[in-house]
């Protein structure tokens, strides 16, 4: 599909993605050795685009002023930490409790080892650790299959991988894949299916110590008791269990994944403390943007005031959804495109606990439970192992769902995301609870977004005005990337936006 | 199998493991509540299972005194920094020169969550993080199978799980698994292969963006270009990646695994330190146990001078062969148990590079690269991300390859670690190299040995001697457990000799 998208001029083809040069960042000799004078540069929104965009520009010694609505940049990567307040859309003010050193990532929390991103936390600064993205003791529970209990990782894929084994030797064996396979092949498959899946000698799957021990190998005397009731295939596929495995296969979810050292903000303050402080205004809410031909004027409120700032050039790093209320003369091309790009919901609920309960008596240090409710994932903290206390995540959750806690007061969303964590972890996911701090993007002002749908993909050509824009004003954000919710999207785009600026004003 | 060594008594069963009662470490009252006073306890041997012996004894006020053989204690928990120095049975002598922060864990290396040492790592306040025994973007590479370049895990999974699925479902769909499945299971069976392995609408693999890319998805313009050059089924069969899969199935290799931060031997520092360094005698070789039927008698010289403890008990804690080197008078039962328990090879060698080359050009941070060469093994470091320097282990192998390895001079051995990591990552890992040291376990002094082959199991009749002593010496040690190698065996050993021994001092 996507060839032929490319070959109707839909979807840009690899001979496109190719024209895209290895980004080359603006360095300090280019202005003095053109003769030229640095540029001014105006930058709307100090998320990470924003803030990218600056100190990109900032190498080669541009003149940035970057203006932000909210009291802190770094836009969605949003880290919440004891004291924190924040106050949503239906009114509902929140001051986090979490205690010192406790805090929850509400926007990104993850980083694959191929995104640029890793390399701004090398260039920074910005110390990373492994963020526990999967995990063979974590749980996966599937209450609407009729699960009861919830079952580990390592014993659900010991089943699926064990029957999926059994009944693909079998079959080879019978001859069904005699007109696919050769009987090398036949003979190569069926040895990997009993290494695969713990098959036994007659290549039937009965269990194994992949599942898991009710009593754990240990001294003599002790050879552990494996963890008995292996269910039947049929039980196995009924449970639907085997619908999570694909997740750790994903190029942008694969572990080994990491994160910031203390919290993902680390990175926005990084970036702010690079660019100068100075030239960084939070509270500073965009009222107009006008472009004047010969240079861009951005009007702007703070502390109650109207101010305005002029610059030879403008980049537009708020979420599409955003900049699409603030009034601008930029044509009705570019406000379509905006437009047409839909802001999409999702919401984290971080509940504090007493105790590290999840690591001292399910002895789970980190990872994802999943599950078929309403909070759909449950995230253990991969940082702070055998302190006094953690944050768990106690739902990850994405459009209606996340919509329908968002509606809750934050009291009753926690009360709702505790009475589910309960059927899986038992009374304490309820009597160890000390705080909670929710957090739904959609209800956020000023971003009002998690992240968001580019119908047609970012190169469908109604984005053109967007991407390859006329005047003065440029565009930056994630939502301009084919990783939209990732900040590798926000930082790529930025780097695009960045070469298109500096290329303009290097030939003059 | 099991099941009949149970019913023939040669293996304990379920019932007998469950005789084991949850251990409860001695404590302060015990001697104060019964008007006993402390027994004496000498423990032959410093390393895991003799430390945690007098550091549990010591809870209750035990008087320990630890005697080890070598300059340092921890045993094979071994942590190499620059400085260490080692002289091997060949008489090669070492001195790493690693920089200030690098180091190598040349025993033991990685703690699943299960195990009993990370209660340890609580306890003794040794903090721990991630090791990454398992990456997505780590290399398999099986020279044998005629492969000219290695592939990734990532790559490697999505084309065996793909054509696995495909042919999975094609058998279900002609039938052939009528007999095994009833429609309702081969349809979630179909469905569930159709995600696992990636299937397009005619249920065939075709490859993927699991696979990874060459040019990774980023801004507009840049949808990213897909790793090219889908194999065949046969030619992934033939190349034989598969067989590294079932590793992280392991249930003592399963990710998540953790490492204490700055090195293993972090535990048996802490461990020392709880203890009280005075009661631990270092450089002091055990030359005579003897049980004098009151009490034990232990000679050990030590800056030449020979010299003796008496003590109420003795706790033996040495490897099986050294412990048969040694003269005693336990009787010819114990002497055969301890010789039937043969010391197995392995060696590591650590590579410090200048640079940090896998990240930065592999974007591999951390994880396991699998061969089919005599190397076996190359670790990606799991720790120091992003820093300046980092170190590789360059093989860690076992048996043969380990002696083979352990036969050559240090340099001969790195330079034959070398030409083979350049198959797999190219020049840098020659031209990047500052530095490197090589560890042999068999070839050690007072250890020989990595861990031990135990025939049938710790509770074969034929330990009967090791297991439960008739006289006042006890032993501990990972090789009377069924987690051999794992320092969770030699904990939970010493603690099993622990709470006889306590027993019988209580019941006095």
């Amino acid at each position: 599909m996507f060839a032929t998208m490319g070959a109707l001029g839909l979807a840009p083809t690899a001979q496109a993605a190719q024209r895209e040069l290895p980004y080359r960042a603006p360095r300090p000799g280019d202005f003095s050795l053109s003769g030229r004078g640095a540029a001014k540069v105006v930058i709307v929104g100090g998320g990470i685009a924003g803030l990218a965009t600056a100190y990109e520009l900032g190498k080669a010694g541009y003149d940035c002023t970057v203006l932000e609505a909210r009291d802190r940049t770094g836009g969605r990567n949003f880290t919440v930490r004891g004291g924190d307040t924040t106050v949503d859309l239906y009114g509902n003010k929140q001051t986090a409790r979490f205690s010192d050193g406790q805090y929850m990532n509400a926007g990104p929390a993850r980083l694959p080892q191929w995104m640029v991103t890793l390399d701004y936390c090398r260039e920074l600064g910005v110390p990373i650790e492994v963020f526990t993205n999967t995990n063979a003791d974590a749980y996966l529970f599937n209450e609407s299959a009729g699960m009861t209990k919830p079952v580990r990782y390592r014993t659900a894929k010991a089943d699926v991988y064990g029957y999926l084994s059994e009944l693909l030797a079998k079959a080879t064996n019978k001859g069904a894949l005699d007109k696919e396979l050769t009987a090398t092949d036949q003979e190569r498959l069926v040895d990997f299916l009993a290494d695969f899946g713990e098959l036994g000698d007659k290549l039937t799957y009965d269990g194994g110590e992949r599942r898991g021990y009710t009593t754990v190998p240990a001294a003599t005397g002790t050879p552990g008791v494996l963890l008995g009731d292996v269910p039947s295939a049929s039980e196995v596929f009924a449970s639907g269990v085997g619908r999570y495995f694909s997740f750790e296969f994903g190029f942008d979810q694969a572990m080994l994944m990491f994160q910031p050292v203390g919290g993902m903000d680390r990175i926005p303050k990084a970036l702010t403390k690079a660019i100068g402080a100075r030239r960084v205004h939070t509270g500073a809410a965009v009222s107009r943007i006008t472009d004047k031909g010969d240079r861009v004027v951005v009007t702007y409120t703070q502390g109650g005031r109207t101010r305005t700032v002029e610059a030879d050039f403008c980049v537009g790093a708020l979420p599409p959804n955003i900049l699409a209320k603030i009034p601008h003369n930029l044509g009705s091309g570019v406000q379509s495109a905006l437009e047409a790009i839909t802001p999409q919901s999702a919401g984290k609920i971080g509940l504090e606990y007493k105790s590290r309960w999840w690591e001292l008596d399910h002895r789970i240090y980190g990872g994802i439970t999943e599950t078929d409710m309403d909070l759909s994932h449950i995230w253990h903290p991969s940082y702070g192992f055998h302190g006094e206390r953690g944050v768990m995540i106690g739902y990850y959750n994405y459009g209606g769902d996340a919509d329908a806690y968002a509606k809750l007061s934050p009291a009753a969303r926690e009360a709702r995301a505790v009475v589910q964590g309960v059927k899986i972890y038992g009374e304490k996911y309820r009597t160890e609870l000390a705080t909670s701090f929710s957090h739904h993007w959609r209800q956020t002002p000023h971003l009002e977004g998690a992240w968001h749908n580019t119908p047609g993909g970012p190169d469908d050509p109604r984005y053109k005005p967007l991407n390859e824009p006329t005047g003065r004003v440029y565009f930056a954000g994630d939502w301009l990337s084919y990783t939209d919710a990732w900040q590798h999207g926000a930082f790529t785009s930025a780097r695009r936006a960045v070469t298109r600026l500096h290329t303009r004003v290097m030939a003059g």
